[in-house]
């Protein structure tokens, strides 16, 4: 269904296995979901999607309930259906109550709307907007 | 610039100026940005949107600020200039620091390149990630 | 196969069931859609969404099978597979003949592909447009 | 400003006039928008978009102001700022009410807000909806 | 599951025929794709899509693998899965290596990411980039 | 214009430096562009991305004029003015002539159209395009 194979650890170098261990060790789990089977038939840009995903989600300044939030607003607005799902699962495993979804979703559809909204209008920038980073 | 008319406070019906007030006092300022004074040429849907708004990005078990970031990230996916910069504003105003800004621009970067990724590969959605909500 | 669980009559709060009860009132039907039974998990953007586009979608000046070929037209861009089954399934009984089916695709890839090229060509939008509404 | 150089008349081929000739008369109008003057750097690629945006948004089973309508919707959820500019431009000269942009600009945003919504709870289409065309 | 039914050849009109003939010696294959079956549905449509498809993936400038990746590239920033599907076995079909369909989805992933970084920052476009064509 | 200030040599820290000196030394230029200043808020972003692209746009099995045929692809595709034209202007330096230009311009509109066609039509996936990889 995908359009390459989705490697199995037996089907996998050593190269490709190394970034299957840091995930599982990383996220404490045996599973490694199809994203990465599927990206493993490139190990040049696995290790190099995993090595930032790494520290784009890891530790920072934003929750990282937030970040799932924020990647979930992101996919929606691609249509990524993949994307929408494996962070949604994500976002309830980092605590998402059924109330934050729903919130997250309002916000998500409120943008939707006023994004086509502002464009079908072509609002100019308002120069206070402009003003706030010179 | 604008498709329609921005209409001015002056050139404003009652109905448009009722919500116009309502955004003054729920804002806590006299600054009307150029998106309401565009939308106000339909009073209806200029009515209708700002009372949504009001809603969804007023209080609830989301922060205010976590609401502009998942905003901005919406926005950015769809490519809304307006929309990026009103609510870049909005989350500055609110408090988003310069370190909080680079890693929402991470995470939205992140989301969008694996947003192609999976997309290109066509990966399909794991069954642990279905089994979530049934 | 939803992110949420889908809401059954039974499993429906009395403020899900009012939003149901008008939705088959107005639509004169039984059948309630998955998409209202998913956002009833928030009862309370069930209601804005579904009041909101009670009148959207409702008389006015222009005429609802056009309303729904405009929602195709947005909905194919977006690419939201959903929505283009149920839009195009009320297109049908509101009376959308395959002809006006075919030339409603005809301009949709027109418009698509001017999009591409216009956005391609970077086309600097012409004086005799931007006066319009000056 | 645009990535080629704007065809005047008088640096346009013979066969880049025919073109332009072609529109004039087709648009009873001298002017020939910055569009076509983009694409006359590509001959072949003229006449071919030409020819089919003629036919496309030519007489047949829907009024021209609903095409345009439907344009302007596509180039919105697809954020061209040009095309938003050029047929709302051409939606007016077609007779479209300030009343009539109000509601397009309704629908449109209603239907960005339930793609959005529809992709974010992954919905799966309901039987009847797939039933229409088998 | 179409939104139309799919033409078989024994349901084909002859000028739908005549199309469908074209594609088979074109490809120098007996087989149709779904697409130009769902496309038959408006004849005229077909015709025009396929006579301008035939001469922008034909002989060029640009080699006709060259022309599928891009097509892919569009597809996938389109999240249009059939697309993807249709033209990466296309490009299997011209020669596509693993290695090379890696180092597409590459840079297909890095331009979606830089997309969105340049869209949240507004980055200005520089007068370098400006002056090429003028 | 930019959500964030664009940082001058003077005002970079020794980290920004040193990835400017790699872009320096890299592209054989002493022109930075702004995507790279606006970036530079973040150095931990910046030295990702940098690295990143540098391998993903740098030698490899696809031809350096194509990647940036590509790149434009997908920004097109995406509404990224910036992206269109810093990739246009790097395609030309990179040797990209006219007649190839406009032909990557004909198969990006095409493939708009198609995914546009495609979509509205919700044409299922041929099993035949399904069978390449298993």
């Amino acid at each position: 269904m995908a359009t390459v194979p989705l490697i199995s650890d037996d089907a996998a170098s050593a190269e490709v296995l190394a970034v299957f261990d840091d995930i599982r060790t990383t996220r404490d789990t045996d599973f490694i979901n199809n994203f990465w089977r599927a990206l493993a038939n490139d190990p040049v840009l696995l290790a190099a999607t995993w090595d930032r995903l790494k520290v784009a989600m890891g530790p920072g300044t934003l929750d990282p309930l937030v970040k799932e939030m924020i990647y979930i607003a992101v996919s929606t607005a691609n249509g990524c259906e993949y994307c929408v799902h494996s962070h949604t699962a994500a976002a309830s495993a980092k605590g998402m109550t059924s109330d934050q979804h729903g919130e997250l979703l309002s916000v998500i559809g409120m943008a939707m709307q006023t994004n086509g909204l502002v464009t079908g209008l072509q609002v100019p920038v308002d120069d206070a907007f402009r003003k706030v980073h010179t």
